[in-house]
């Protein structure tokens, strides 16, 4: 079980009224940020109108509802929730709000930490709150500063917000993008002729028919307007702490993310990984989908045969309900390969550990299959910690390498080994100073 | 097409945590208030939980979405809207709110004549309003008394909303009643043992398993708290405004609203009909279903046949997209007996008449299936004017009768002739000081 | 609980190639029929096309399905099965074969009584049955006179068959309709300029267009060709056996079954139901809707006014299941208006009696209402037998009547008292020779 | 666009009667080889209790309809159609018949070359065909030997039956599987304590439960009874024609077919490859997932770098109905990496070459993200030639390489140059006597 995100933002500008077939585009290609709800909302002759639901994008907006959706600016928004969340309805994005006089909505990645403050200075005003998130006080806060000029007002709110939001907020027919100073999550601009617009990844700027031009920079602000962009870094901090979980898991690997080739990130974690393993090995297997690409450069470096030792089957669905635990899913969507495994010493390579209650299945069915030894190999250091940043993560005591030992960690796994990329050796993967750009909290608990 | 009225709510409070179960057996009784979205909101453990969407209320409460909502109180909503509405999703009741430590949830039945004004001054103040409702607004006012004790909160309510509302709020695990002073819109308070309701309807109560007690009367607010209720009448106006529509087309004729009893009003409206009726007729045909018990007291006055002219196909439904205009519609949905009507002059009985357009294609089924003479009765004054205070009818240039004599209206609709009852008539129907306690505005114009 | 038919047959020959469209109506306006699946086939160059499935007509037939069904000529059913039917799937109708070079379609209601026999004379010359059902038999007999002219196949059809059955069959691009002899189930005939159909029901010729012509005869073949119609009677019997619940209850009362009025049936039904009964009444209240046209004409007769005792629940539908048993579903259903009986001495009418569960409910219902007292009129005799001919009856143990006095009725369904019609006094309602013409074996076991 | 196989077969036999469930596993393991439409038919209680219709396993087959289909035995099928198929209904599997007092019910995997004159030979005796397809031709000619002994009844249909076909019968309580004796389509054994099972392929087996033992050798029938298995090689042919696509596509690649490991195949087929090329390469790119393991033994060979050029979108689904054309699909689906193939002479591998528009699609991919060239390398022979054994290949116009030489398809596909696997050079990747026991039609047009 991958740790979750909780969304991907995304925003379009263009000469035509089709904004929302784009932003459709934008959000498909964000899918794997989200797949619980999605919405849109588009300006319009003078107001906002809005669509959203739980579901797939595909699911949600279909052809009429995207007709329905005409305007040539607007917003669009993927969400996970965590389960269980009460009145979920009310917290799928995005957001919408009517405030002297103008119509506003906004979506966010990321998680405030000051939330339960904002939310008391707010009540003690006498403001109203519809739903349960954090991203809602963004837009109340944002409401109280209509008077000032655009950047005045986002430069307030980073005066104030505390966590991680990347945020896109669409004013009647003007769109502000930002970033938090600290840069936990991504957002990236895209220009193609006259349109614009602004997304998670890079992934859906291709997917809407943009060019990926930059990143906006943490404590940046971004505002589309006539068919304009203009620009100000409102904070610059020294030591940012952007989500290194997005190069190790969350993003996809055909972009960049915070100034790295994704690929290059995952690819290089295996080559580190390889150049620090010793142990005697047969061959190379994958976890599918998220191990791939550290296997490749895990196997090249040590000159190993990479194999397929999963195969993945693509028909087990969000949209059907499965019978069965964790366990019972693990074997319907991983098929070990008998004739690949069987009497080989297997180094067994993922992108990260969580619970490692995955691991452990997907180890015992390497063995049943006949493996003689399995290794596990992890493209990165084990989470020991929670997030507070908008990444779903578990609490301590269910985190496996939380306070153990690697070999306790190997006997609890049913692993011959575990090896992980220790946090001091990420360095190596990136740059030296990676230190002063990363949020390793996950890694280490250091919050600050 | 018969005017449409905009809602039905309903509240339940009882000693064991499934009142939601019995909030929902409510809403299905209600749900000829509207069939666009039903909602619940329960209290539980400190919180509300709230599960609303499009669809009638069997589809929108399975099974396991009433079991997600336990609680041993909570309020509950059927909505009809107009078509075309924006940003529908948010304008879902019931209305969510968080505001200075307590979870609210409101539902409203009516219409306030005062929004925009009241949008202002909140908007003014910073609010930040969520849909484009005016449900919202009431939410927001009354969360501004929170400080009072709650009786004094509705007073201060009471003396700024301007227009039509019947509402029940769930403030924590208290639940509040009202109906605005003029007593625009119906609300009855049922019990049983322990249990207390609240419902637009007897007919709610009586499906929850309470027993109708008595209507709330106008202007008073009902507090249902601890298994008890206490009830203050706030504000007593001499003239109140009851919507006689209720008594017309909307309410269920098993029930009484305002003070009488639904099924005596359209009998005696169909009695006196039939007392100024000197036409010749050989038997009465009423438009299923909503002529049906007019067209009773109509054939019983004159001492003519009452026949089943008409059938109505029962699977002409809302769950699917029917092909056709309304003539169409009309036509797949009322099917002419030609043995009945053949060759015999016919009292075509309806409850009311707003645009004609259905009626005219009634009139004319009955002429192919070859009836000597129609001849259209209405059990009530024609609609002349629009309606704001919740009921949804058209402007005045598509109701037929607005500004024309009864001859030209018979022309129009390809009648032999129409005769309705007069406003002045009215008082024959219901007591002679009806004008002191109606509103009949649709009919005459009169909003004050 | 009513009895239910096994279902609706229709057919349409025109100059177009919308016939599906067409056919669809028709089924549509035969729903009442059966509603648990539908299905169309057409021929088009040189194939027959059939799409069928469980579900009402609007549902199986959305635009996307009748599109792909192209063709001049065609045939529909509609269906109702015993509840736990096995293999229900391979039951639906049109059944569908392909037999010496020749494409087939047959629909078929009714029952076959010598099924059995019919099956293992087949069975025995090898061949095989693809469903559990009768109409696959009659196909498979059908295709063996393939070589005989037209109208001999079917004479020769009759010789075999025993039971009910009116039966379409789509041979290529002619359309053949037959009767059994005894003439148990109904057929019509419609035209319009060049456009031919059939139709269990007059009411599905009007929906799709036709004008009702007159019903196929008890023996008689009609076959469609060239847009021609020719007919031959191959079998005369001096007393058919019509059956008689489609006049007392299945048919829809704005046509004719048998030569008879379906409305005048009923009414004059009430009628000899009020000439006999001296029981004091008050008013007189119809079990909406099937016992209303009765009530009328009982009314009528005994000069009592006739009330709207009970409303029904226009939402109670097939789509959703219902949670609860009949006793729940009855007062889901039916809702008494407590203004109407309170205090009075009440006639209930209604059009039948078989298992009395859902009458005991009523009658319960109508005292807790404040009803003085109930008398149960029933407007044909007691069903005391089983039907072998096509619908769907209880056993003899479970119907109320069967074996004991009117009292112990009365006692059994807490009614104050129970009246019927006696079968020897049909002949009243219909023409003396009533018994020559019509099956009565349900209520006297009269089978032959 | 690959070819797709028409479908996938299962059986299950054991002490409880959940047979049912373990086939839905067996199915949901088998989906790739049909995904339109399943069915389960289970006997019990002296009958054949049969579920089918279109859609996915997990869609068609919920805890409900499971539970309906109780029984010790069953058999069922998933499968894949050509568009438009007339009737598609009555040909999803398994078809049942009764016949001669028995039930019987049957899949079929594979394709009749004779199925026309069957079809003549059955009619003309007066069979009657109820679906369009071959499948229910063979449950006929079955149902003509029930008099003979089980082995003699397969006997005599394999002397009739010309063409593929994997069969699995259920008569009564007996399960009988057989090959046709070329084996054109795979069927296998599996086996664990009392339960015994058939199945398409090994993984089916493992999903249910069962031990894969072996396979069903071309030209035998296994008959499985009172938990026991009987077997008999009916036919034994010197040359078999088993289908070379199964190992190339078709099956999974955790399985052995035809006493091949699936994997190894892959494999050598890549490695053959691989020594045959001599071009330069900077990286191996796979085209997901049907390349992955021939570019692996192709990267290993020639000891270059295989990477992850293309991502697979994996939201892509059945369930949606995709706006736009082949070349959006393959956009949507395939995601290239820009970062890893920028500059780079690419070797792309896929498992084989049809008509090539997606091939060239995914070529144009990799220009437009930076590929210096894109060197095609098909890890098999070119289909030149239709297939009448099953799989859906389409005519010979459409097929790429059919009729021109390799420097022509490289030019059509816009690649820098296309290599393939020779036919001659098959007996490198398998045993040199691979063309005694594989049917290679589809490469070079020797159906016999």
């Amino acid at each position: 079980m991958k740790p979750k995100d909780k969304c991907g933002v995304f925003a379009f500008a263009s000469r035509d009224l089709n904004a929302a077939f784009r932003i459709k585009e934008g959000l498909y290609a964000l899918q794997h940020r989200g797949q619980e709800s999605a919405g849109i909302s588009v300006f319009h002759e003078n107001e906002i109108v809005l669509y959203k639901n739980f579901g797939l994008v595909q699911k949600v907006f279909d052809g009429n509802t995207l007709n329905k959706l005409k305007g040539f600016i607007g917003i669009g928004h993927v969400r996970y929730s965590t389960q269980g969340e009460k009145n979920a309805y009310d917290n799928i994005q995005p957001i919408y709000g009517y405030c002297k006089g103008r119509h506003l909505a906004l979506v966010h990645n990321g998680n405030l930490t000051n939330t339960l403050k904002l939310k008391t200075v707010l009540i003690k005003s006498g403001k109203m709150l519809k739903g349960t998130g954090d991203s809602e006080v963004i837009l109340h806060l944002y409401s109280q500063y209509l008077d000032m000029p655009v950047a005045e007002r986002i430069k307030k709110l980073m005066s104030i917000l505390k966590g991680a939001y990347s945020v896109i907020i669409l004013d009647m027919d003007t769109l502000i993008g930002f970033r938090d100073p600290l840069g936990y999550r991504p957002l990236w601009i895209g220009r193609n002729g006259q349109s614009i617009g602004l997304s998670s990844e890079e992934g859906g700027l291709v997917a809407s028919g943009l060019k990926p031009f930059r990143e906006v920079m943490p404590g940046e602000v971004v505002i589309i307007e006539n068919y304009g962009l203009k620009s100000t870094r409102l904070k610059k901090i020294r030591r940012t702490k952007q989500c290194i979980f997005e190069l190790i898991y969350f993003s996809r690997p055909d972009g960049h993310i915070f100034g790295q080739s994704v690929y290059d990130f995952r690819k290089k974690s295996g080559i580190l990984l390889g150049e620090k393993d010793k142990t005697p090995i047969d061959i190379v297997v994958a976890v599918p989908d998220s191990g791939t690409i550290a296997a490749i450069g895990y196997a090249q470096t040590r000159g190993l045969p990479l194999e397929l030792g999963f195969i993945r089957n693509h028909y087990t669905g969000r949209s059907f309900i499965e019978p069965g635990n964790r366990k019972d899913k693990v074997r319907k969507k991983l098929i070990p390969v008998g004739d690949v495994v069987h009497g080989k010493k297997v180094a067994l390579i993922d992108d990260s550990i969580v619970r490692g209650t995955t691991s452990r299945e997907i180890i015992r069915l390497m063995r049943e299959s006949g493996a003689r030894e399995v290794h596990l190999r992890i493209a990165s250091p084990p989470v020991r910690f929670p997030c507070y940043f908008g990444i779903d993560i578990p609490t301590r005591d269910e985190l496996v390498a939380s306070g153990i030992s690697q070999e306790d960690v190997a006997k609890k796994l049913e692993a011959d080994s575990v090896l992980y990329i220790e946090e001091n050796e990420l360095l190596f993967v990136m740059d030296k100073h990676f230190s002063d750009k990363f949020c390793t909290a996950c890694f280490d608990g250091k919050y600050e």
